[in-house]
């Protein structure tokens, strides 16, 4: 009899699994459960979406239930949510969402592929008509509703993450006013100061309104819809709808019932081989505890990459395979309005954690030749460790090019070198690219009067 | 007494070596002379400054004989030929071009960085008027002239490398029929034949005439004039100017003539220091051999990255210092209208010429996510040594972000990465500005199945 595995949950890692196990091994029986009414989503396009660039939620998908079915071999069901597991008898029970019944599956193997959830916010008014998540097509159809129907008042953002300011950005575009309340005193915090000052320069310089230090302490209401936020500093803004975006808890309460072994912040502890702490039952994607690559300690850094290549990776090894995966670095890239942000490895604040004595360097360099019409800044941020010159991390800002150089600094991060090493790399160059000395390399170079060695 | 340190050239790699001599060693005295009219111009801007994009010549140059002089402390005369080196006097002979007085100069250190001259050809015409070159800023204001004079006439460019094709790029732009004559039987043949085909599609969609596997036998004149060319094949066309462009030779007669050791294609034979085989003078630029990177053969592959890097490290040493160049990978990017085409490290024909068994991968694959408007594909094309898994090269062509990608497989290459190594790249993922698999991991996933490991 041919071997059975179940997975749980239809987007980025659990497909990835289940694609990447019926290759491995066509005649393993495999069946996907999701909870939602979409599977195969780009999450990272609801924004865009939102905003209206992407006009259609099924632009986002890249399978269908049917293409996974019939093409891929894979039965998939949607509105099914598996509400146990029994690990002793090696079971699921699943739960068919659109008439309520039951039914119980068995597995020889399974993947816990059940993502994460926003964090909800403490406080009254948060339960109001008008306060939205953006985090699965669901989702994204309700705010983008709700911009439609258009009140003509403000979009209040609680939270100055990725997604908070992705929003922020296509919602000012469309021509909405636009508030953004995050708690820290400044912007996607972990940058360089300076990067993180040119984000809300970026954002205030396209009309949107930035409340940074203060949190919402209250929604305020009228006849159960929002009306208005309340901030920890007492002043109101009239709002039309709130979006929170505050960040994320991993799905883990199936696994822990099932007695899983969690890791930091609740998420499902898992081996190099995504394997939790029952042999038979891998996880992968935003509900499992990462490995920081360079430090080796835990991390929980839930990205779509990240899912899509732990997904395969479970998916091969619960079709037998010995697949392992290395670790994050925290490669991350984002666009408020014309400004790229990239960013990979430590942050100067994780580093100093770790122990690390600091070399952080910042420099500004035009991203082509001086003569060359167009050019724009990239601003570079590299840290090092002061006594052996090796690069732990790097933070970018300018034009869409700051992602590439982000991406060259990750592959030396990767490979061990030191700012030395990097400022002898041999670049590209041609004066409607970059300047004759790359910012990479003038950045090296600051960075090698820094460093010990 | 202080040192005296003579710097024969002052473009990119002599005002380097200069510029880091004095810096490192300020009480040395330095004496820059510069044949020409022209100190520290970007000589790759020369197209662009003669289709128009860039305005003035003087935009081109970053120093002037004046901020060297006064600024820098380092006195720098233009129009003024050194004639000889006589190594046992320690001293080098000098010609005011202007009044054509010699003046004889002792030196205790000397840097020859002399550049290189294009290739003439041997053919009939080639000494009419409306034959150009382009390597110094006279050589593009000649040529602009000539363009603004316009005699209504086609342009014909003789050689399909970077310059021509860039050059072909700018007159078609500004509303010149132009026509590209090269001998082998594709564009830029050390690329993958995709890329080359690509380049080649691009230039006739935007109107240039491409004469492939032919060359001009002669160039047709009236009254010492150019009228047009006969090729190969005894076929003519109509032209009002000529451009030559088919390669460079280094100027190193200056340097044979006092002895000192050549290497391959007649460029100066120099150590990683940059010493020649006369330890009181270095050398640098586009008139020396230097390493291939990967497999230390000596090459010459003139770029004005590898000029600039090379002159800080013969003035660095030249002062006392211990710097050495680890070689090049040729890496290189050019703009051919809206295709960009990015390579480094070893075409296949130059793996196999060394004795790999070569794995060539190429993908096409947008830089944005699927759902994302505006996307463009990238075409890449790996070159790994299937014994080992080994990156040996890699080619690039699409939007401007191939260039990015193409700095972060040189960095790779120079680490000695494995396609499997760099298929567990983490890299940077927005939909707005790569798929959530980038290129580079499609390819290097493609490439991990031609490989033996």
């Amino acid at each position: 009899m041919s071997e059975k595995l179940i997975v749980i949950g239809g987007t980025a890692a659990g497909l990835s699994a289940a694609s990447k196990a019926k290759r491995r091994k066509p005649d393993m029986e495999i069946q996907v459960f999701e909870k939602s009414g979409y599977i195969s989503y780009g999450a990272c396009g609801l924004p865009y979406f939102v905003g209206g660039m992407i006009p259609d939620p099924e632009d986002l998908v890249s399978l269908t239930v049917d293409q996974m079915t019939r093409n891929r071999g894979v039965p998939t069901s949607i509105h099914t949510e598996v509400t146990a597991i029994d690990r002793e008898n090696r079971t699921v029970t699943v739960k068919y969402l659109d008439n309520g019944q039951e039914q119980v599956h068995g597995y020889d193997k399974l993947v816990i592929a059940t993502g994460a959830r926003p964090v909800r916010p403490d406080i009254p008014g948060v339960d109001a008509e008008g306060v939205h998540y953006l985090r699965t097509v669901e989702d994204g159809i309700r705010l983008k509703n709700a911009v439609k129907a258009g009140t003509g008042k403000p979009a209040v953002i609680l939270g100055g993450g990725f997604i908070g300011l992705e929003v922020a950005g296509e919602l000012a575009l469309s021509g909405m006013e636009v508030h953004i309340y995050e708690k820290l005193p400044g912007l996607l915090a972990f940058l360089d100061e300076s990067i993180s000052r040119q984000v809300l320069e970026t954002l205030e310089r396209n009309g949107v309104h930035v409340h940074l230090g203060t949190g919402v302490e209250e929604i305020l209401t009228e006849k159960g819809a929002v009306t208005g936020v309340r901030d920890f500093r007492g002043e109101e803004t009239d709002a039309g709808l709130v979006l929170v975006s505050i960040g994320v808890v991993p799905n883990s309460e199936l696994a822990k019932a099932a007695g899983l072994e969690l890791g930091i912040r609740g998420a499902i502890a898992v081996n190099d081989r995504m394997e939790t702490s029952d042999p038979r039952i891998y996880a992968c994607g935003d509900c499992v505890q990462m490995k920081n690559r360079i430090t080796g300690e835990p991390a929980y850094v839930p990205m779509g990459t990240t899912a899509n290549r732990q997904g395969r990776i479970a998916g091969e090894n619960a079709a037998g395979g010995h697949e392992t995966f290395p670790g994050v670095l925290g490669s991350m890239v984002t666009r408020v309005f014309d400004l790229y942000v990239a960013a990979t490895g430590l942050a100067v604040s994780q580093a100093e954690a770790q122990g690390y004595k600091v070399a952080a360097t910042v420099i500004t360099k035009s991203d082509r030749a001086s003569y060359y019409p167009g050019g724009r800044d990239n601003r570079l941020c590299l840290v090092a460790d002061r006594k052996t010159g090796r690069l732990l991390g790097a933070q970018g800002a300018g034009s869409e090019s700051i992602a590439g150089r982000i991406n060259v600094l990750a592959a030396a991060i990767t490979c061990g070198m030191t700012v030395g090493e990097i400022h002898r790399l041999d670049l590209v160059y041609s004066p409607s690219v970059a300047p004759v000395y790359d910012p990479i390399l003038i950045a090296a170079s600051q960075a090698m009067k820094q460093v010990e060695v």
